[in-house]
């Protein structure tokens, strides 16, 4: 089975999927509350498409078992999905440009650390919530009616997330 | 100093504020990703005000020392602004009903716990994030340009919280 490398999560490297959700001193950020909280201001692009309305909700993610094999990805044509860990636990994002169809030779695999969420951009393809180690609950934004708006493709070939990659990863 | 009782926080106790993101069982929930997630589904009322777009930022906040008297209240009348912790920590929250002044008699204090959120509805008077024994990061999803949306007013009593019924909130 091809395997997929996975990369530490950075905002440059997840550009073309959408944005790293995380206080990071090289963003804008400034302080507020008379100086007892400093702001990192304005993260991610949420989008909530068309008519569309913007909600929170919260993700009670199961682990997944390692070796994990990629055998589908699916997609939000009308808005953007953003999460982010309330647990501190790392947990992995599948993700590929957004198409009518998967270019699998583009598919990348991130481990974010627990201090990290993602937003994914409308339309880009990503495997569902992949969290490690324990229960792990996680604050999604996306759009109203998630059930309209959810596109799966299955891939013609299975990807192993190569685990000595993510092994290394796991360290950083 | 007036003393100012501090309530463990509930979706109910918190209702004339907003409301409060938590993996409520009682909520609306059901399985997504093939039943490897349950979904706690729209937690709050996400209100950007008229024209304006919601945003997600990360504030990083320094923990209050206690005892703490509340001096002062802030509104954002043009929109919500809703508050998740990171850390897993409890926090505070201070809360007044909307309106072009603060009824005293009104002011309440909750004890939030580490999987507790709030989402302050527009123009709920409320006091500036307090953070708890050590800095902590809260996911922030609120209204653009905060800078024209916030009003502050000076309480013409300090109040003290009630350290008494917090350390009883506390072991909840």
């Amino acid at each position: 089975m091809t395997k997929l490398f996975v990369e530490a999560l950075s905002r440059s490297a997840f550009a073309p999927f959408g944005e790293v959700i995380e206080a990071d001193p090289q963003q804008t950020r400034f302080a507020v509350n008379a100086g007892t909280s400093q702001r990192f201001h304005d993260l991610a692009r949420l989008d909530p498409g068309t008519d569309g309305r913007l909600i929170v909700s919260i993700f009670r993610a199961q682990p997944r078992n390692l070796p994990l094999s990629i055998a589908m990805l699916e997609r939000h044509p009308k808005g953007s999905q953003a999460f982010m860990p309330l647990s501190g636990r790392p947990f992995l994002v599948v993700a590929a440009p957004p198409g009518d169809s998967i270019d699998s030779g583009r598919i990348r695999a991130f481990l974010a650390h627990g201090q990290q969420g993602i937003n994914f951009a409308p339309g880009v393809w990503h495997h569902p919530l992949l969290a490690l180690q324990a229960e792990s609950d996680f604050l999604v934004i996306d759009r109203d009616d998630p059930a309209s708006n959810c596109e799966e493709c299955t891939l013609a070939q299975h990807l192993l997330l190569d685990t000595e990659s993510f092994a290394g990863a796991m360290t950083c």
